[in-house]
């Protein structure tokens, strides 16, 4: 077991882990606290958070567990878990993840605890990995661009549908859906469509189509039945109607099928969680998108694209960003703002580690499996139908579904249960095979129906051949990096060499503002890995996952006591999708109460843009609320625009504190302006690693909020996802949370916005672990130390920068700006280049012009030592110095370091230096440590080039010569 | 649980995990097989191994098992093991290893896999964590120099008596041994001191002891009962009569008792394996020695100390290396080859994690926690003497002991029992607290015991005062490392910056001769952290234990079958204790048969140091054996000096292959001259990777050797150890196999040669697990591969570097060395020169003047693709080149960049670079690739000063400046 080696609980000291994970000792917080002019940490915080809103009771989630403790508590409700070998597919299968794989990527922080590569210098390792996964997608959809990573395959196929929208030629408002995609994938197009006034239609699309009434279509290949169909004929007839088609394929089947592509579909979209991503009760897994020339820059989520750095050598980057939902707001292409990671990294590396050829025996050896399943089914009489398929029986079994089922269950197997009607008349099960099931899997199915064969006496009466036609024949993977790693020493020095080029939270402070990389401890990342958790199947029956049950019920008791709400959904696989649901719960309440027609959503002008994109997902209308000169919300013109709008308003979405880092002192005002005019209030929650412990949302005022678990609560950002963005709402809202067709049958007022009835549940242990070892006390002292080092940063930096917003008590909350801008204008410095330049230094750089262009945004975070924080903030000193010398004209910026940065050790190699500084002063600047020093793989990586010059799958190896 | 996500077993084809172990895929095999210029391997192989002792049927230990398939077989094996909590102390305690760090190091390849840091410009991260180790071990004891480690408590005592005897004025023979230490301790202690002569006196020292009859003393602090004694006037005493005195100290004990270098010990020794390492049911675990001043240069073991690199700036390296048996050979102080690195950086990083005050605060709470528990069984009228105690309680139970440890079992306890005679006249019952236990365990206890209070009604009644004079006043750990990294954050960060410092498996080749640096693949490693394997006690009842002993006897089984022996003992825990246990096994052969005076032992003059060091700790007389100028065995000579010995002969102790990397064609003669002498021939199994599924020495004619799972059975180098070394014995040599107290009562002829019975059993499963998954026919192929490319390396050299020492068919066995003995001559090129340039060329250097000085010896294992072979070989080459620059005049040695190699980032960054060669040149030679280069963390070593100047513990923080 993956635990610590010894179990017993102890009483360790309670603080024992908040000591852990707090970064300052205590010595060095009372320095702290003396150095921001403060009487006392306390006095400090109430100088920060109003007294309007602050809790006064503790929240009462109990006392801190040791390590040792909170581990011994997962394990007994992992017990309580059952794993049976699920046959159920819809989606998920048994996988096997390489253990090379498992170790060096899924529990090694240096993959797990980066940032989202927006600063490429520092992530070329996990760039070149997401590089590897979109050619893995495009080689096997046979289409030429692919993302690196959506949410889920339901999600895939609604931001599949409003990209057919917005691509077709059509004008028709209609999306056709084949019946037989994956109920849940249904379930999300429906929730989808209806927010934004689409209609969707079902049926078969070979009988029930009529291509001039919709603007696209989507088919699952093979579908949720396992048939595999040529759909030739429907893509050309949709075409002609200038409509879309999207496949929803099984990327396993597409080692064997003519891909997408090939069949003319213009988007696939699919789920990459067979490719060695446990099945983890419904997620985290990478979805993937791949279009057809053309759509590539309307097209959502992360793309990487290759560019040239600034000694023109090829670098990674992340390419059109123009096109993401924080530049484009409202008008954004989708709402979404993470990606899958972590995931979509295990996924390109399973492909790496088995290459074409071990795919290929995978997907041979599961298909094979499944004729020789049917084989036995059809000898003990069963009618299963003659249609070709890949890895899926299903057959009708009339009344003998329910003795059936029991007997796999004896067997600790779980099969699809299919109600009559869905698949045939009668009732019908369905079986999907994996490379994890074996011949004993086989021969316990064929008992459960009644037989008693050997597998090998079956073996030779299966058809095992593919629909001619629809055979694969085009070649996939043909790029080295698919061929070189077959030995686990290549393969661990390639994960090893990928990681080493990034610069991650096990290296250096990452100081975002707005992501909180706060320390993601290993006890938290245990349990995760535990079969009990990982490897169930999302639809495994109710009594088999009681474990998660307690789970998901406890964490969604502690985020209602410290958030203030009455209702906690866990399904929201991401802080954009918690928004989403968010808003839904807010128009699904006034409809319900008569108001449909509230559709205005006012947002202030400093908010994020995930914010108006969510709120144009979910059918609002955005009218933007002015702030002021220190940032704040104008509460004049809140009042005006919510009088304007008066029984059209639908909501507010505020963050708090504020995008600008500060506490407004009348947020619990704004609420009752919106409230007064029949409005809601969505608190965005990414600021809530200021609050935990000092202030509720859901007592303040706030009506909805989402909780973004990878920034609060300690799911380790994992390279830019995966995220979870639980939402908490008050009661009157409840009723209107997300529902679910496995849960529920689809029958609720809001339906499903994820694949997954609990989202992304594997990695829900690690935030449980987090408050358990923390406790009431502990998540308490993490948010005032997040407060005190942002206020230690902001109050040291002051004499060198402008720190831009802070409250009437002269402070700031968790983060602050700090504004070069005045600097440009004397010297030309870019907030670029001091953001580079802090590479050279060992940093990461805080956000970059976000809130506000041409500044930087730090979040220290809780966990940062202080001896980490005042290393950073002696770097912007220095920095500051280089600045200086431009100033005095020593030197102009274009000569400067500052310009050059980051430097490499391809510069300092240079034999023909000719910089107007030396090479120490480039990497061994004042106060940089002479040992340790990392250094950016690539120089400064060339945006505009990347842009104009697309290319987004792996390059021929010659463009990587030296 | 740390397996694959899915645990079902697959029929994955067999041979999918031997394609991961082996490196050449087999179009390279082909490839490598023309470039030899073999017919096939086949022939390859023919032309190798002697058709003489060639085995003709493969091993039978059946098919390879998938990764999933044999980790499910491992879970089934653990599942048998029963993990109860173990108060049995003796030497062996429950502790918590921080999760931080069992991820971070003992699942971390950068350091499981690393070499031992014979060069130290790559091994600067695992050298300062033995630098930590050192200081941990020097400040606990108060003595003022520690090695860095030993292999268990037991035979640490043992190497203490050895030192005492060379150290003390005493003439004396004979060697004090407390009744009280621990009795696995006095039973190894009897072991070797009966090999070499001396004898071994036992008895209360403050009673029995005459000062003037032995030339040493050991006790126990606290005793293996539990007492805390003070022993100055005994020290005084044995000093008087010119002894030295030895303490075996309980290291957590020490952070409250005056340490043994204030009560005037000369020696201290113990186990730190309760600092933070699983007890593993016996091992490993990091065994510490401490001296005082002046015994410094006599200490066994490995020696970490602080130099100065080129820069002059300060670098650790292994000091003192002159007095190691590889360089004195039967005159060394010690046979001891390896350490227990791994171990130790473990133990040093818990202190690190704890720091002083977290130290002492848990030995606090264990102290309290005892002495509550004796309050208790005294209110229960058990008579717990009163004597002063650390964290044991040893209490006399007359005929209640039986029922007390069985209702101790039934709450899933063990305790010690302790017979009548050995603590009191009655039977009594020994309870050790660790920092696992906590009051619901102490209550558990009392239950057994008949009481049923609650802890609370105790603690007030608890003595929890040390004795008067025994209460530790002095500091310790007051180094900065030990106070900086008390947040994970920083506590991460630390271990991944020592880790970037070294060069090891999971970055580049480690083309080491003779110690196989193959592939540790991670479904190897992951069971050994598994509860039910770490967990155990190695005293814990035997039924508590069966899946261990179908572990063992299956490992035995195989290793039997594999190397053609009857019998094998598993308790050998590094290969020179093997080497001793099988020198042992003769010994007592000889003597059961009435031969007692055979004691000449014959070793060729190649041998490695280790086989006459071990022979002298055997008690026997060395005689050399002549080679040839192929390096071979002289037959003449052998003939010759078995004859001359004629029946004092005990044995020869030769290696096959042999140190050249030969198989001799006579080594079957060989065998047969030395029985026909009435002698046995132990083969020294540290090339047995060149033999397994080819040949078998139980087969050709040796009677016994030992078998270094760390090289041929992938259990990986750790940095410097754990080894393991079972022996293997025909049959006559059975009986003569080491015994174990804890076993047979010492009954046996051979007595213990390890702490525990099974020696470091908790890494076993590694060995086990890669038998499972390689089977007959991937071991076999393993070898042929490691054969071909040993062979393809030399085949590619050979144009540029003379290969030394080939068969008649001008072949290599698994290694070759390559010989630049010729170019020292013409340019003053050294082979130190060379392995210093290697680096800068991305390698660890090959052995370095072993067996032949001024020579490299390569042995690149079956694991290393082509691909990397090439690097290397093409690296070689391009040194070579460089090397001709010198030869062509165009420079000279001392300008070159091989004298000034490695090259680091502080020579890139000099502004004054005057080298009479590029920057590029230097870090970027020919073939280098730009990215992904590793830098080595400081220049080249000064050896000399280093042993000029010993500093042997953490130096003032200054001196890092910069």
């Amino acid at each position: 077991m993956n635990a610590p080696i010894r179990m017993t609980t102890t009483d360790v000291p309670a603080s024992d882990f908040v000591r852990r994970h707090v970064g300052p000792s205590p010595r060095d917080i009372d320095v702290m606290v003396e150095a921001v002019g403060a009487r006392s940490l306390d006095a400090l915080i109430a100088d920060v958070i109003p007294a309007s809103i602050r809790d006064k009771r503790p929240p009462a989630l109990g006392a801190a567990l040791s390590e040792t403790a909170a581990l011994a508590r997962l394990r007994a409700i992992a017990t309580q878990n059952q794993v049976f070998v699920s046959l159920i597919g819809q989606g998920y299968h048994g996988t096997v993840l390489p253990a090379v794989i498992q170790r060096n990527v899924l529990e090694n922080p240096a993959w797990y605890t980066a940032y989202t590569p927006y600063q490429p210098e520092i992530s070329q390792g996990r760039l070149e990995a997401l590089m590897n996964f979109q050619t893995l997608v495009s080689d096997l959809t046979g289409l030429p661009v692919a993302n690196a990573s959506l949410l889920d395959e339901a999600t895939a196929a609604a931001e599949a549908m409003a990209l057919a929208k917005r691509a077709a030629g059509s004008k028709a408002n209609a999306f056709f859906v084949d019946a037989a995609v994956h109920p849940q994938t249904l379930a999300v197009l429906k929730t989808r469509a209806e927010a934004i006034g689409l209609s969707i239609i079902t049926g078969d699309p070979e009988r029930d189509l009529d291509p001039a009434g919709v603007f696209g279509v989507l088919v699952q290949y093979p579908d949720t039945f396992g048939r595999v169909r040529d759909r030739r004929g429907l893509v050309d007839r949709v075409h002609a109607a200038k409509g879309l088609v999207a496949f929803a394929a099984d990327p396993l089947a597409l080692t064997l099928l003519v891909p997408p592509g090939e069949l003319g579909a213009d988007i696939a979209i699919g789920s990459m969680q067979r490719f060695g991503v446990p099945m983890g009760y419904g997620g985290p897994h990478a979805a993937y998108m791949a279009v057809r020339k053309g759509l590539e820059r309307t097209m959502p989520g992360r793309l990487v694209g290759l560019s040239v750095d600034a000694r023109g050598n090829p670098a990674y980057r992340l390419a059109l960003q123009t096109r993401e939902q924080h530049i484009r707001r409202e008008k954004a292409t989708s709402n979404i703002c993470t990606a899958q990671v972590l995931l979509a990294v295990i996924a390109a590396m399973y492909a790496v580690h088995h290459g074409p050829e071990g795919l290929t025996e995978i997907a041979r050896r599961v298909h094979r499996r499944a004729a020789v399943l049917a084989a036995g089914l059809r000898a003990l009489g069963f009618a299963v139908p003659a249609t070709a398929i890949f890895d899926t029986v299903t057959v009708p079994v009339g009344d003998r579904q329910t003795a059936i089922l029991a007997r796999a269950r004896a067997e600790k197997i779980n099969l699809r249960s299919i109600p009559a009607g869905d698949f045939a008349d009668a009732p019908a099960i369905g079986i999907s095979v994996d490379e994890t099931t074996d011949e004993a899997v086989i021969e316990a199915v064929w008992r459960a129906f009644g037989g008693t064969f050997r597998y090998d006496e079956m073996a030779g009466e299966a058809d095992v051949r593919l629909p001619a036609g629809l055979a694969r024949t085009s070649a996939f993977l043909t790029h080295p990096v698919f061929h070189r790693y077959r030995s686990e020493t290549e393969m661990l020095r390639y994960l090893r060499k990928l990681s080493d080029r990034d610069l991650a939270l096990d290296r250096a402070m990452i100081p975002l503002g707005s992501c909180t990389m706060k320390l993601n401890a290993t006890a938290e990342m245990i349990p995760i890995t535990w079969p009990e958790f990982a490897s169930l199947h999302p639809f495994a029956p109710a009594e088999q996952a009681q474990g998660y049950k307690v789970l998901l019920d406890e964490l969604s008791r502690m985020l209602a006591v410290l958030t203030g709400y009455d209702a906690v959904s866990l399904q929201p696989n991401a802080g954009s999708q918690g928004e989403f649901a968010g808003l839904l719960a807010i128009r699904a309440y006034d409809a319900s109460r008569g108001e449909p027609h509230r559709t205005v959503c006012l947002i202030p002008s400093s908010a994020h843009g995930t914010n108006p994109a969510s709120a144009a997902m979910a059918g609002m209308q955005v009218v933007v609320v002015a702030c002021d000169r220190d940032g704040n919300v104008d509460l004049t013109d809140l009042e005006a625009k919510a009088t304007q709008h008066g029984d059209k308003l639908a909501c507010a979405m505020i963050t708090y504190p504020s995008t600008h880092g500060v506490f407004e002192e009348h947020i619990r005002e704004m609420c009752e302006i919106v409230h007064a005019h029949g409005g809601q209030v969505y608190l965005d929650g990414a600021n809530l690693n200021a609050q935990v412990g000092l202030a509720r949302p859901g007592a303040y005022g706030a009506d909805v909020s989402h909780i973004n678990l990878h920034k609060t609560f300690c799911i380790p950002h994992g390279g830019g996802g995966p995220g979870m963005g639980p939402i908490g709402v008050k009661a009157h809202l409840a009723p209107f949370l997300p529902g679910h067709p496995a849960l529920d049958g689809g029958t609720t007022p809001v339906g499903a916005v994820s694949a997954a009835p609990f989202g992304s549940a594997s990695i829900l242990p690690i935030a449980y672990t987090y408050m358990l070892m923390m406790g009431d006390q502990g998540l308490k002292r993490a948010t005032e130390v997040a407060i005190l080092s942002a206020n230690y940063i902001a109050r040291r930096l002051e004499p060198h920068y402008p720190v831009l917003y802070k409250n009437h008590n002269d402070r700031v909350a968790h983060e602050c700006i700090v504004d070069p801008r005045a600097l440009k204008e004397t010297t030309g410095v870019t907030v670029d280049d001091i953001a580079k330049r802090l590479i050279d230094y060992g940093f990461h750089a805080p956000t970059v012009s976000f809130p506000v262009a041409g500044t930087l945004m730090i979040e220290p975070t809780e966990s940062e030592s202080k001896h980490e924080l005042d290393r950073f903030v002696d770097a912007m000193i220095a920095i500051r110095h280089e600045i200086a010398a431009v100033e005095a004209g020593k030197l102009a910026i274009e000569q400067s370091p500052l310009r050059h940065a980051p430097h490499t050790v391809h510069d300092l190699a240079d034999d023909a230096w000719s910089r107007a500084y030396t090479r120490s002063e480039a990497v061994f600047p004042a106060g940089v440590s002479r040992t340790d020093k990392y250094f950016a793989a690539v120089n400064r990586v060339d945006h505009v080039h990347g842009d104009r010059n697309l290319i987004c799958s792996c390059p021929p190896i010659e463009a990587y010569s030296g």
